[in-house]
């Protein structure tokens, strides 16, 4: 039952990820003409599809990798590897994504960083960075000692979180400025609702729904790594499915948690 | 220690909110003119001031609830009919905050609901109103059957952060376009960063942080109210600090959890 529930969440969120990332394509295509690497509206058009699957959708991704129940047994280092390449590759499409629009608004004069949404927008950039380079320099690198590594884990895990929030929060005020940016004439304008402004609005809500399922896999007690003796309910039965390796000799199970008071 | 550090964030989360709420209403003061409740500008002024009092600051305040170390031992009914009767005043604000925009624009002719962000705010809304009927006819009244509070749980937790992450994303897409909106003319473009633009953008990113605290304090196993039988290290000095009741009798403590394993 538990193993069925999270290989469903698997497919729901790649799924809805692919979704995320091809109707913002889509968008670009159909309706803004497109896409070009040479400073015009034509370069914008990859700012939005390079920030939805750069600090969106692989972001998640990289994030999530953790919450598979292979990585709970054996040796935590290939997984650590995979953390930090996704991520790595995510940080690569959001400075790509970036450039696109400082680029466009460079060549067509046009100020960059005063709105609420570049404001927020390049904090989650900046803090994303700072988490990589910490992350890479503390916890896969072999130097960093264990009271160190102790102190930075949750403040790693909280700027997760935090990163993913601000990055949605961003797409989404975007997606809104770019809609009343891009409609405003005769009968295309937004308050209009013309078939684009339905299909931008309707990628935005899609957005919404799966970082809100990702922030909630990530969060929730019973999809993360199993601390040493602590199962909960759900992680039971993915430990003990047939194929899986039993914990390392360092964990020693001592208690199984308690059925939460449900009201 | 971690007493002291419950009530630092409680400090800390107090003053955070009453500025998200001063700093709304000074923006709406001194820039756009102050308040009425004629279906003129001024009484739009009141939506932006209502959604963060409301669906921001009291609801998080009422949310917050259950991580009063005071409430997790003793009877619960009391701290159920506060956390019901706080939603219940941020739903009576946010309703008032939805009656301020929906007669300004009926008065301008202006359309409803088609931005991005009015689709999130309206959704975030109704989700609301959903949650607190169906956690008034589960949770409070006495009928529901264990198995059924059991069931919803879960789901009462997920949309009640689900709830504030999206009046959140509502609340700074609101601000970006109402900057966008009010700064067009001169040298008064939002482009060239005026005063107003600043102190505005300032108060989406306060918005931003106090969200994100109360997200995590609402989402971290350390302070929640401890499932029978189970104590975290934060839980612990909190429980046994002087003057503390013991768990009520149908509570069973049978392990603390370990520390959990750094890196």
């Amino acid at each position: 039952m538990a193993v069925g529930w999270f290989y469903l969440s698997c497919l729901v969120l790649g799924s809805l990820g692919s979704m995320c990332i091809l109707f913002t394509i889509y968008w670009m295509q159909y309706w803004r003409g497109g896409f070009a690497w040479d400073g015009s509206t034509y370069m914008f058009n990859w700012h939005p599809v390079l920030m939805v699957t750069g600090m969106v959708v692989f972001y998640s991704a990289a994030s999530l990798v953790y919450r598979l129940p292979q990585s709970w047994v054996g040796p935590k280092l290939p997984w650590k590897l995979l953390h930090a390449a996704l991520h790595l590759m995510a940080f690569i499409l959001t400075v790509l994504g970036l450039v696109a629009v400082f680029k466009f608004h460079n060549h067509n004069k046009i100020a960059n960083l005063y709105s609420l949404h570049s404001w927020l927008g390049i904090t989650a950039v900046f803090l994303f960075a700072c988490q990589w380079f910490l992350g890479f320099a503390v916890f896969l690198l072999p130097w960093a000692p264990v009271w160190l590594r102790s102190l930075l884990k949750p403040i790693h895990v909280f700027f997760g979180s935090s990163i993913l929030s601000l990055a949605i929060t961003s797409v989404i005020s975007g997606i809104n400025e770019k809609l009343f940016f891009s409609l405003k004439n005769g009968t295309n304008q937004y308050s209009h609702l013309p078939s684009e402004a339905i299909f931008a609005n309707s990628t935005g809500v899609l957005v919404v729904v799966f970082g809100l399922l990702v922030l909630y896999i990530l969060l929730a007690s019973s999809w993360k790594r199993p601390e040493p003796g602590m199962l909960t309910d759900r992680q039971l039965p993915l430990q003990l499915r047939p194929g899986s390796r039993p914990f390392p000799v360092t964990y020693k199970p001592v208690a199984v948690r308690q059925p939460c008071e449900p009201w």
